[in-house]
């Protein structure tokens, strides 16, 4: 027995915010001052960095429940099951649903519960909850769902990462622009077909590493409100994913019994462009080699950094021929790997 | 190999909160009318149908991960294991670290890398994740943990439960005075040493049920403020626990090869007294029987509706003889059983 994904979906928000619309913010430092160089020049260092030139938000409406939901209804079609078959539905997120106009996160009911009622199951068999892992939630969400099934309590799940960072960013914070909001979602499920999840590896590092990806205050002295948003120390995080990231993917690729020469893609949780190109060819230093070309598809530059969100999307979107010069076949070998808030690290190596 | 629980932890807040202490209220109607009775009588009304006279509050400096993490070591100490050793935190809790001045909730990084954080634990192997799933959350964590060791992928299993519902109240709402704070810990690992968990069941109802709990605004409408509290329909959640708590326990029950008259002890969420009495009074009709004396230890009393706490706080308080006329002894038969937000029930069948 196996355990494959049969269906994935994802959602990708309509509203597309561009580099140039963040031209009137004014940026200003962690300490309040202010940045000596025009804003112009903030935003073309930014891209320069990240590689995002734009980012999606979910229109005022939405919630990241909604998102979830969307992206759930097309890998429910495209496996091709009865949903009432689900034996979980794991959401993974980091905030709840924040309301466009909220600075509060709404959290209970748990996403998934919300999730389920929108995908109006009936089922009290199907058990709804939310795993909380920072960015790594929705690899870790595979990874559970992948246990239930080995443990035998499960056979089918419903894996979502969903998430609405627009609404926790801080303006007056350069890192602001990185956040996107999007949904990804994939049916896990066992199958005699060859294949599937081979290994997995997990790890969380919080002795000095805890508060790296942290809520804050705005930037801006001035305004003087109660309000925390999303804020990170960059600078240790690059040094943190360098340092931890190619090491933790080669141990999942050691304990599957493949060769690097085996792997034909590399999906990374798109975080920063810059900084994903340094993992990967830091990996492939492991093993004394250059990254071959194409190996690990970026949709960062249009779509941004939705957390959670962005891993499963981007396996969705080159499942479906969306990505120019990328395709995935049967029997490719797949290393789906993510770092983030915890700090966490993970990975599992998957066989089309 | 069994799976037990090796190391049972808690902490119960100093800050007492009395019945008296909210005669100064002005409670309203959900609808913002008020309500026809003095604020005395409206207490003495919620005494008799909660059997709550006191509730445990943090104090102010202290946040979920604070007690979680305090809970956490008394159970780590209890276990006699290495820290280091432990493959998983898995910390539930519903709405994150809420400081007492804000009505944020901080969920990043999860309160688990915190606990792990201020545990000072160095293993990066050691997995730090949060569950979401409503008051049944901290039972859930037990079934993850569970399937976990099942699935071969940890052996020891530090599963929490903490709460801080004192910071998210409505205190024109009289179910304001249900609330309580409160954090349980325990060590779950193989043994072979004989029990542990036997059977186990969980279910999620969100077709008509998933906003039974919900985040709504405070019922004073004189108040303009953009800020939402927890809230439920307890009519309709006292209806639905009725309906459907007995038979989830009967069924895990059943799957355990036990008997009605095997079982000691019946640890259930202690969300209102009368609600448990009424549950397992109907839990003992579908065997034709009658509850026996002291079957139902309860805190509620004393220390109010924690969330996720107060299952593992109650089974700690009992095994370190801490609760008059009640002990539970090797080889006993224990049902731990949960409903909540989701709406959420589950329950596993224990061998002390």
């Amino acid at each position: 027995m196996n355990i494959k994904i049969t269906g994935t979906g994802s959602y990708i928000p309509s509203k597309i915010e561009k580099n140039e619309d963040f031209h009137n913010h004014e940026f200003l430092n962690s300490d309040g001052s202010s940045i000596k160089a025009p804003t112009e020049v903030i935003v073309k260092k930014f891209k320069a960095i990240t590689g995002i030139a734009e980012r999606r938000y979910a229109k005022n409406h939405l919630t990241t429940s909604d998102i979830a939901s969307f992206a759930a209804e097309k890998a429910i079609e495209k496996a091709n099951i009865n949903r009432e078959e689900l034996d979980y539905i794991i959401v993974a997120h980091n905030y709840g649903d924040v309301r466009h106009d909220s600075s509060q996160s709404d959290t209970v009911p748990s996403i998934a519960s919300r999730v389920k009622h929108l995908l109006q199951i009936k089922n009290p068999k199907c058990v709804g909850y939310d795993v909380l892992f920072g960015c790594p939630g929705w690899i870790e969400g595979v990874i559970q769902a992948n246990a239930f099934i080995k443990a035998g309590i499960a056979k089918k799940c419903l894996v979502i990462g969903a998430e609405t960072l627009s609404r926790i960013i801080d303006p007056h914070d350069r890192d602001s622009m990185i956040y996107s909001d999007g949904a990804g979602a994939v049916v896990l499920e066992t199958t005699d077909d060859e294949g599937g999840i081979i290994t997995h590896d997990s790890a969380t590092f919080a002795l000095d590493e805890a508060h790296f990806i942290y809520f804050g205050e705005t930037n801006n002295p001035e305004i003087k409100e109660d309000r925390r948003y999303i804020k990170m120390y960059g600078r240790k995080i690059y040094e943190f994913a360098l340092t931890n990231v190619p090491m933790a993917m080669k141990s999942c690729l050691d304990a599957s019994g493949y060769q690097i020469s085996d792997v034909k893609k590399i999906l990374i949780h798109q975080a920063n462009e810059k900084m994903d190109e340094a993992i990967v060819k830091r990996f492939y230093e492991l093993f004394d080699q250059e990254p071959p070309e194409g190996i690990m598809p970026m949709s960062i530059g249009k779509l941004g950094n939705s957390s959670v969100a962005t891993v499963p999307t981007l396996y969705d979107i080159i499942l479906n021929g969306g990505m120019e010069n990328q395709e995935i076949n049967k029997g490719d070998i797949i290393i789906f790997a993510s770092v983030g808030a915890g700090m966490n690290i993970n990975a599992f190596i998957y066989k089309q």
